[in-house]
């Protein structure tokens, strides 16, 4: 909690396309946390309604993380970006196929699930860069 | 960012039906802070076109809010944090009610903004206690 | 109930955020009757395929009742039904969280969805005494 | 309760595609009446931030209005019933013009709502007909 | 067909409630292909989160064959053209009753898919022929 | 049926995430002609309910283009396409900014919607060279 004291809540920065320049690669990273954990459960439960509940909700959640990195793509980076960072593109086009059938739509493996995560703190991580050199 | 280094990205949790137990306050806040940014764009921006837009998205970033704070005290809180804390429902229909009608929606002014942003730090601080004391 | 037949179907009043001030907790209920109806269908069918179908509109039906209920909460009701009802927050919470995991959602139990339209009609109650009040 | 007996319109039944059996024209009449309470709202208040939301609002409801009716369209009638009432897909197809460009979305004119609510009463005339003879 | 060999993609005109003008059946074709190759995926794997996967799937597409139609129906096509093609209100009707719980959403079977695409393709050459005939 | 086979840009193929393997650049193609159509329309229509209208529409119309080319990009496309096609990551970067507050949603300007056609245009070829080398 004290680490969130430190960093003050208004570095979140555009996400609609007014552009009303609030973005903040959070997003998919909760929704992305939720299809792992959604992951976990199933592997742990053999109740079938439980896991057709899981498998809906998890192509629910696995669909958020495509659009949030999509907008972050589109609409945050602009060319300068894709400049510094020419892995840039790729590297959204497989977090996102990551969270599709490839991954977190397909499987029911946590494993599978983190490596969307870690690919995410990839881009979350280039983000908070721009964000400090604008 | 050395802050977001130390508040490991683990501390999120619950927030779909399952549940998976992945909750976390910032996205309602990520999308009251949109809410109060269109609401600033629009206050300097005459062009009609660019108004116009920026109360659609404006209706839908509120009624965003919305849904996650609803989650949020339906699903999230349980009847020991009511017992806790006996203001809480009243705070959550508080907040929903000034990202309606009465507020997000409904107004211009980003000080009314700024009121439901307040009142999502209020429902952040409980939140953060209970995870704490879980 | 009495009120309702004296008052015919014209009476509804407020449900969207302008607000346009046409409310009715029949939204709700028809929700929940058709979760409960799933349930029973459920229950007297193995089809395998039949049973996911089911699963996955019931999801979608209970998400619908939860909907509806944090409306009304939110933005039919004011301060002073909440001073005149004070288990009315707690009466909305419970229905929703019936409604979600804990029962419409998570159960394929149609007496846990009877549960759920039993709520709603004690909230229906209080909703037509208010309109009289009005 | 005891009410609700007398009260046969609320007798609700089908309105999913599993098809759990659970209709009622109530949901598309409800919409329609906040269609119809917007456009009197709009024309007794010339602030545009208002008049905008209000037609936002009111495009939805429309859509709303005319989805509910499709439903009933082709998930309850059955051609037993289209052969009983030889006008009913006319009706319909009237009835869903009229929420759309033609009525409920494209004017502001609170007489045209009303021709929709008059359709949409002939639709309840004849579902409720066909229940009782079921 | 041949019509539309002669007429170039780029006759498309309103699908929107504008109305924009542009309408197009390939639209509900497209979704209806997707509903057949589901069908045909299902039958050639029995992995349980595949099937699973399938139906939810298939659920939606099939939702989207059914709201195309409708547009149709009620936006595209007018009075004249029902006069001219008396059969064309039963076609849509049993067209859209094959997309939704006898047909697309409650079938896993190629052959039904394949009836929907032929009712489709019957809607196609009439809305083609009107739209020469304008 | 034999004039499909001799026009090749009808054989539709993959576009949900199971994946049903039907994919048609089609899609996001008849939503931008929608796009360019309304921009028209309000550019002859000064009534302000019908320029509301038009900018709402307009907007989702737009979000669907974005859509329809992001599932395109992510899962039709595979790494032998991108590395075949060195600018297509930009191609589609440009097309969805094309759809957003920089074109398609930000602008009532026809010429704005005729550039992102010809996007898709481009993207439309490469989609096509490439279903005929599969």
């Amino acid at each position: 909690m004290f680490a969130r004291l430190l960093a003050p809540r208004t570095t979140v920065s555009a996400h609609c396309d007014l552009p009303c320049g609030v973005y903040d690669p959070a997003q998919a990273r909760i929704e992305a946390e939720s299809v792992k954990a959604i992951c976990e459960k199933y592997q742990s439960n053999e109740d079938p309604v439980f896991r057709t509940r899981a498998l809906i909700i998890k192509e629910q959640r696995s669909e958020l993380v495509k659009h949030h990195l999509w907008v972050l793509w589109t609409d945050y980076f602009k060319p300068p970006h894709f400049e510094k960072y020419p892995h840039l593109h790729q590297l959204f086009n497989e977090a996102t196929k990551l969270a599709g059938a490839a991954g977190g739509k397909g499987t029911v493996d946590p494993a599978e699930a983190q490596k969307l995560l870690d690919k995410i703190a990839e881009i979350d991580t280039i983000f908070w860069e721009t964000k400090k050199a604008a």
